[in-house]
């Protein structure tokens, strides 16, 4: 268990902060991109400490999140058409609580594998990574 | 598209019902066991025609499904004691909405993979797939 986990105050876990860039907070949730230009993949981290399965949250934390799910969802379908969403809460390596929501093409490199542990991450390039954060933190916190 | 994510009534799609076995249904979702003995691993497909997305899903729908989550969690971990569970909409292969709930154990054949497309699924021997459906529907449905 780590310490971010164990903590009364919740802090991003180490591994997350490594592997994303932050777009910014909704109500319940922060919201991460993952570093890694082989698709579209989001994060939604909720900021309560201590939280690591989807049944820790309390019941008016989970509703947000389902909304949050949704919002998110439908801002990056718009701004990176695809052809399925894949949304899941998995954890079995960083355990604090993050839900990925990945868009997925036919043409990309895993299709119709999941994304997790197969392709090494691909960096975006700077340039490119910061015009995608202001298009996201435009598209789903603004 | 498959006939059964078109059609105006909601049948489950044919190879949901080829890989499973039903332990019964909740108020919007059909309860499923997949037939493999590596893991404990559950779905639920809400019984919504045309349904791919959890987006597609109305407000209170998504409330509902997000109710059930909850609700064969706890069943779930109660009956097979794990270190994680596992909670994802995918479907890459099946359009068909459904959402795996897996048991994980440190000591499963896959961990800390996802269990997807990972090993063969290994079917249950008969007598311990009607013992474990009866548990099931018992800690799930009652």
């Amino acid at each position: 268990m780590s310490d971010s986990i164990s903590s009364p105050v919740w802090e991003l876990h180490p591994q997350l902060a490594r592997d994303t860039v932050a777009i910014g907070d909704l109500p319940l949730s922060r919201v991460l991109l993952m570093n890694d230009a082989n698709y579209p993949w989001l994060l939604l981290v909720p900021r309560r400490p201590g939280v690591i399965e989807l049944i820790d949250l309390e019941e008016p934390d989970r509703a947000q999140l389902t909304s949050e799910i949704c919002r998110v969802s439908h801002g990056l379908k718009a701004i990176a058409p695809c052809d399925k969403l894949n949304v899941a809460a998995i954890g079995n390596v960083v355990p604090q609580l993050h839900v990925h929501i990945v868009a997925r093409r036919q043409i990309d490199f895993a299709w119709p594998k999941p994304v997790w542990g197969l392709l090494p991450p691909r960096a975006y390039d700077y340039e490119d990574l910061n015009r995608l954060i202001k298009v996201l933190h435009r598209a789903l916190l603004v």
